[in-house]
């Protein structure tokens, strides 16, 4: 898209608006990112969305490979057309495919790009939030309610962590499991000296992917309008 | 209820079961409650009740004075029944009570009993998490969905204390919010010198109302059981 186009559909929202797109791009990482394996619950899939919106994490990976991806619009509260979504799911056509294999690509792939994958799980041999390392880019996997992580997923991992807990409950819900381990990264992140932020030309694309989003059905027109004085002139 | 009884019944419980109660009671604490005002969505409800079970914190207070309290079992996992939920609510008689009193009752009778409550609350004057002062026994009260903690219980509050956010969605699902609050001041309480855990009494009456819960419709018949070799003794 050019930069006159661009700039054109700035001028549609107001300065409050563009003010507000300034503010969050600022704080918005990848640096920190989040997987989110077969989580089907449309309350889970939304808070998740919500969290990480709040919080800054700009990119979700979401993993369909045995259950969809429906969050509920009330509980997300738009959240998710702030983010960066990117799906993983089975092709009809690939039933020759193991599901769990789509876990594995997704996992090989943020580890081919320099990301330290950490699944979330019990086990006994699981880190405590407090010792997750920090050094390097982080993508946090959160399994699918009551069974999990998979456990072709763990294997691909680098490491497993959890959330000490004390009491009955084994578990927490997988909602309050993101918002703390993220919330937690998140604090040591913005008090690191990490350069965490996104880069200049990330910021530029951002922010363009908010004006779009913001004008909804306003856009096609707009472009068309910018399209004919552009001719006109 | 007698020592004899209380022996008794705990004979009826595995070694395994007696040994998880006195792992869990250990990291129960009555230094820190949560207040909940009329929190309605089950979904929402029950992760508290999870998150307060996981946690330690035993005390829940809850407030209904415009929307009834009715966790979702599947989400709670049965953490109800191994907290202490304080019930606030209208009298059906006593229209000419206005609802908001009993948030305004629930909050003196904890700070007449030395708790400082802090309330969530979204306002600029609000003090961001990180700086909540500690060094009191403390009560957090989250509000309803939507509307948040009425203005009343914000009245009455010491302070207002916030999750800092930088995101789109200005405020977090309360489930999340509260998990996220006090996994931050329960880590904060396990590490600091003070004096959180239970009373020895007090894990004895807890352990006791354990054991009775966890027998469920046996007890009765074991009671009476234990009656009649009193008696034919």
């Amino acid at each position: 898209m050019s930069q006159a186009l661009s700039e054109y559909l700035k001028q549609c929202l107001t300065d409050d608006r563009l003010q507000r797109f300034n503010d969050v791009v600022k704080f918005r990482t990848r640096h920190l990112t989040v997987v989110l394996e077969n989580v089907y619950h449309e309350h889970n899939a939304s808070a998740v969305l919500r969290t990480c919106d709040c919080l800054g994490i700009q990119d979700v990976h979401v993993i369909e490979s045995l259950n969809s991806f429906a969050p509920n619009p009330e509980v997300a509260l738009g959240a998710s057309k702030w983010l960066t979504v990117h799906n993983y799911r089975s092709e009809p056509d690939s039933s020759d495919r193991p599901p769990s294999n789509i876990s594995v690509d997704c996992i090989r792939h943020l580890k081919e790009n320099g990301f330290r994958v950490l699944s979330t799980s019990p086990r006994q041999d699981s880190l405590p939030l407090s010792q997750v390392p920090f050094d390097q880019k982080t993508a946090i996997v959160f399994g699918a309610e009551q069974i999990g992580v998979s456990d072709e997923a763990i294997s691909e991992s680098d490491d497993l962590i959890h959330i000490p807990m004390f009491g009955f409950t084994e578990s927490f819900n997988v909602s309050v499991s993101a918002a703390v381990i993220l919330q937690h990264l998140a604090t040591l992140l913005h008090a690191s000296d990490i350069d965490w932020q996104l880069t200049d030309t990330e910021h530029g694309e951002l922010t363009e992917r908010w004006v779009r989003q913001s004008l909804g059905s306003k856009l096609e027109p707009l472009i068309r309008r910018f399209n004919d004085e552009q001719i006109s002139r």
